[in-house]
């Protein structure tokens, strides 16, 4: 296998305000935190040739150039699968860049999620094919679609939504002192999670769910020998990659012989330390995209932090505290800080590595950025 | 600039018939496409471990892996901007594989557009941004909203409807002796071409549109130093890229300060010709997109194989023809082969380096294929 590993960096990042009613439009969002990512690179706008995005994202290339001022773009690419597929915008970034297509991509995601279309909501329209099978059962929300899976990993290894509530109280204490999130100052207790309402009983309550959020994110992507000249210290793609399996599912796991594992996860696992040519053990943070808290526990293990069904001791024993073995979603994640499609998460890893997290860990040089079917690992360039 | 140039190959090509009535689905479609491909490259679908298609194309990656027997996939992408953005497909696959984030990418394009939803049809639904500005004056479909912006090139040249006819004929002509073409056996006059009715007066008759087809069709892309060992022999890339410009749209052009032009074009052209160290003079074929006979002429001066106002001459002359200087879509087009979004343009393309070709240009050896805001040359590798 060839290796993109240290070839491209991000130089800069942008974002707006995570809001629950932004009060302008989802083009307007995006144009800001690419105005902004831009200006932290210390580029114009002129020099960037190159956008990545969401299939899913209602902003439009064409108007975004506009907007901003981008003369001219060479490469353009949409990542499907939605929040699942957000660590892939950074590998399709890396590819424009490594290859030529492009030299310097804007990565984006801007959305009015509470304020507009909330995905919490029932689903209807266009559906991911496997929705089909599920809809007319009832499971027409992510919540509800997504709870088996997590009740067959419950049953095998004996979890409990109070090991899950764990793990909230942990993104909300990182959250608290995060000015950036939501969820700023306002920590929760066990006791707090263990009695906001069920969502879908006894697997999902209202605290294992991540926000529906109004706002923008975006990064900048060059080749690692210009980023070296540019304004901030680089941040470099030491692995980028996706994870689809076959019998896999948009959003969901119930087509694999286990549904008690995350295959896709493992996948992105096994290609993520062969490419940067490292381990689980020379993680320094690690930033897990949690639609719901359970793929926290999922993640964990198929990274080989802990073994199977050992997530919930891994949890209670402190270790993805900060200052913990493996800090996890120092930000406060998308429970705690906000839910831009897991967008914000990289935004999170690459402040750890400049050194100016709000919640900083100390002498950070090797960051995971998983969204479970894609992934990627930033280093300290 | 870096430089992609022949450093990826097209190795497999597959489709299905190109009908007006497939009598089964896109995903058996894309399939039986993809499969053919995948056969015509020597290898196994476990083999593939990429995919492109286009934003709007209706088969999910995840369908397609399980319909077909792809085991994993570590890359997926989307191209935006539909058929203009047809040849960004074969963009995404070579930084893939260049890149290494991929080893064989399968690129696919597959829909029932006749006997489902038909392109040609009002518009209605989301569309294209800027598309909300022209639909409420009665632009509501492709052909009505792409005259104004022929219309201008026609008051600006003296080119007149019957100018746009030339081509048509011979676009029927190669068609009429290639079996794979809707449109086999069946040659129009220019007489025809006059006698068919207005779609919108006085710039596009029946036979300047492109038709509605039902087909899949599927390219392989992998390394050039793989393709070697492969059993086709590889016809490489050697350069793609787009070209989005500001003040751009999607599917027309009314925003630049002059319209009689196509910016987009000649800024892949620009760029195709510095990456491939080449210019016009060295291509063999053009495979050119054309929804509509005028598309056709903006390219040929876009990419300077004429001047500004001469492609109705350079038409008429014989160039385009087999055995003139230039002969273009020796397929017969999109007006005669059929309408699988520009990609059964880069198949063609594929064939004509192979040698294989239905109408064959003897010693072709560079092909440009260009869908106006993406575009690549072959070459025989």
């Amino acid at each position: 296998m060839l290796s993109i590993r240290g070839a491209a960096a991000i130089v800069g990042i942008g974002q707006t305000e995570f809001s629950k009613d932004s009060g302008r439009s989802e083009l307007q969002l995006c144009a800001e935190a690419v105005r902004a990512a831009i200006a932290d690179a210390g580029l114009q706008p002129a020099d960037v040739d190159g956008a990545v995005t969401f299939t899913i994202d209602p902003n439009d290339e064409l108007n975004l150039m506009r907007s901003v001022g981008i003369r001219q773009m060479r490469w353009t690419s949409r990542t499907p699968f939605g929040g699942g597929g957000s660590s892939a915008t950074i590998e399709h970034a890396t590819a424009a860049v490594v290859s030529g297509a492009a030299d310097v991509v804007v990565v984006y995601r801007a959305f009015n999620e509470r304020s507009g279309r909330r995905f919490g909501q029932p689903m209807a329209g266009p559906l991911p094919p496997a929705m089909n099978w599920y809809l007319p059962y009832g499971l027409d929300t992510p919540a509800k679609a997504y709870s088996l899976w997590f009740q067959r990993y419950m049953h095998r290894y004996g979890v409990s939504n109070e090991d899950f509530g764990r793990y909230s109280v942990v993104a909300r204490r990182h959250a608290a002192t995060n000015p950036n999130a939501w969820y700023y100052e306002r920590p929760i207790t066990l006791a707090d999670h263990q009695a906001s309402r069920w969502i879908v009983e006894p697997i999902l309550r209202l605290l294992d769910c991540c926000q529906e959020s109004d706002g923008g994110v975006a990064l900048i992507v060059t080749r690692a020998d210009r980023a070296k000249d540019l304004r901030r210290p680089p941040v470099t793609i030491e692995a980028a990659t996706q994870g689809n399996t076959i019998f896999g599912e948009t959003i969901f796991n119930y087509y694999h012989d286990d549904i008690s594992r995350f295959p896709e996860a493992e996948y992105t696992a096994r290609q993520l330390w062969e490419t940067a040519g490292i381990g689980p053990e020379d993680i320094d943070v690690a930033m897990i995209y949690e639609n719901f808290s359970p793929v926290v526990f999922y993640q964990l293990e198929s990274y080989g932090f802990c073994g199977p069904g050992e997530a919930k001791d891994f949890i209670a024993d402190g270790n993805i505290d900060i200052g913990g073995k493996l800090p996890v979603n120092t930000n406060g994640g998308l429970l705690g800080e906000g839910y831009i499609h897991g967008m914000n998460n990289i935004l999170e890893g690459v402040r750890q590595l400049r050194g100016d997290a709000a919640n900083q860990v100390e002498g950070a040089e090797l960051v995971l950025c998983s969204a479970g079917r894609s992934a990627l690992v930033l280093g300290r360039g």
